[in-house]
């Protein structure tokens, strides 16, 4: 999955992923008053409004984009019926043969690591039948229960040709109050980092690891010395846009190649709509406005690249 | 909900909760070969042995206990079948008036921690009607983003009386790979510890706070350091039984008052009947080997608090 990941970005020019994160207040209202009308003012009827709007983005963009990156949350927050958003969001986006990074952020001891997986990434038995329960092709792994949290991830992505980002730095304003911590003079993040760059050594496609890390676009210095202490790893990079990083801080997360990092953007692109500078489209046409906000994205990125050589 | 935890733990005499952790070769062939029956053997067949089989447990259980521990990636790992399972077995125990944990180890950025805490343990709207999607009384939830992204739970957990158990010191051999690792002299859990009773303090109940800790019972040493750390906070010890633990190790869990500590048991209660000990109660009569299990255990640990008095 990572051969085709970067096979798609080398193709799109466009080192980029969606974040389906579609939070109620990001929909526009003729999509959530449609739904309501149909399921009513209930989880339904929100589970309904979120599949509605994903859908649209997707349609609108999945020719200039390699992957999406759906935050589960958002959909958990609705319960069951927002969860069937989530499952028919990664299967659209299947049929748009786009690459699917569930953003999970899961992690626990062994056999339960081994049930997520399985869950999300890989295939479930039943009786003498075999099924794939969400299947995504990427997922977000928390590293804070050490190896044998997230090794049954890895084990079903050798299986599967599936692949993880695992979190060592994250985009958030108090991020470095456990992963900036010292140890032995070293900040926890970059120890976190090496193992990443470890669990990753048996796991290469052709020319990156299927086991990669997150570093938020938030913190540009740390991710150029991460890129060093991973140098096979991909960079999932969230933070551009509404989190305060910009193309310019983003250079350092690639590698001389070009490759290695994508960057994620959610509100920037989902609801670019409500910005100032594509306010044009009206809330109407809000996937056109995140087609332009992609394209405007993968332009700021690709100078900012082009600047460095 | 910590008092009310307090209080049945106070009813009981039995600091425990039930991990119900329904790994399909825990469920006796009978369950299944009638849950296949009804619904093939598909992801729902499944689920419908899960929730079958957590049925009979909490049947003959619930008057012993004050709560039980449903661990959602045991649910999630047949997709929304699964979850569904999951959300009955949490109705079904409340109907019981247990407290239930939903372990589900969530934490993320901000707003994100904010989606998974609305969904888990508060109320999401819907235009202008209000929800509550799965509804546990408590979640675990993992540190490693810090507290922005621990934040989000606590204000939920404020509004609707509920709480926490963050994880500390998970019970896994190498959860000493980043936690054990020292910063300034100390271990990171230290630190992690010294935040939980940070977070903890506006957070109080009659006599404990609503915002725990998790610390596994297979480091009783770190337990006993924990337990002063954190003297208001109770603590979900996980790791009793099949991992490894046993009652004379959790003393130093404990405060004074015989209280502040909860410890969970999942397989050795829920698949009693598998050890030589319950075979006598066959798998047909699965659920009486749970009982006796589950009396066991609150045997031992009791005997093991009255010997430290």
């Amino acid at each position: 999955m990572i051969d085709k990941l970067v096979e798609m970005i080398k193709k799109t020019h466009a080192p980029i992923v969606v974040g389906l994160d579609p939070m109620m207040n990001y929909i526009p209202e003729h999509i959530q008053k449609k739904a309501f009308a149909e399921f009513g003012e209930t989880l339904e009827g929100a589970a309904e409004a979120i599949w509605q709007f994903n859908k649209e983005i997707v349609d609108c963009t999945y020719d200039l984009i390699p992957a999406v990156k759906p935050q589960i949350a958002m959909y958990e927050q609705f319960g069951i019926p927002g969860l069937k958003a989530f499952q028919k969001t990664v299967d659209y986006c299947h049929q748009k043969d786009l690459v699917v990074i569930g953003d999970i952020k899961r992690g626990d001891i062994g056999s339960t690591s081994a049930a997520y997986a399985a869950g999300h990434i890989g295939t479930v038995k039943v009786g003498s039948k075999e099924y794939v329960p969400f299947g995504e092709d990427f997922v977000t792994v928390n590293p804070y229960l050490g190896t044998d949290g997230v090794r049954p991830f890895i084990d079903v992505c050798k299986e599967q040709k599936k692949g993880l980002f695992i979190l060592v730095k994250t985009s958030n304003p108090s991020s470095g109050e456990f992963q900036d911590r010292l140890i032995d003079g070293r900040p926890l993040y970059e120890l976190v980092g090496e193992k990443v760059a470890e669990w990753g050594k048996d796991c290469m496609g052709e020319s990156y690891s299927y086991i990669g890390a997150v570093v938020g676009a938030t913190y540009p210095e740390m991710g150029r010395i991460l890129r060093k202490i991973m140098p096979k790893s991909f960079i999932l990079v969230p933070g551009y846009g509404a989190q305060g990083g910009k193309g310019s801080d983003l250079v350092h997360f690639f590698n001389e190649d070009g490759l290695g990092a994508i960057v994620n953007s959610s509100r920037g692109i989902i609801a670019a709509y409500k910005q100032e500078e594509y306010a044009q489209f009206g809330e109407e046409h809000f996937a056109e406005a995140s087609r332009a906000a992609v394209k405007a994205m993968a332009e700021d990125i690709d100078s900012a690249l082009k600047v460095r050589e």
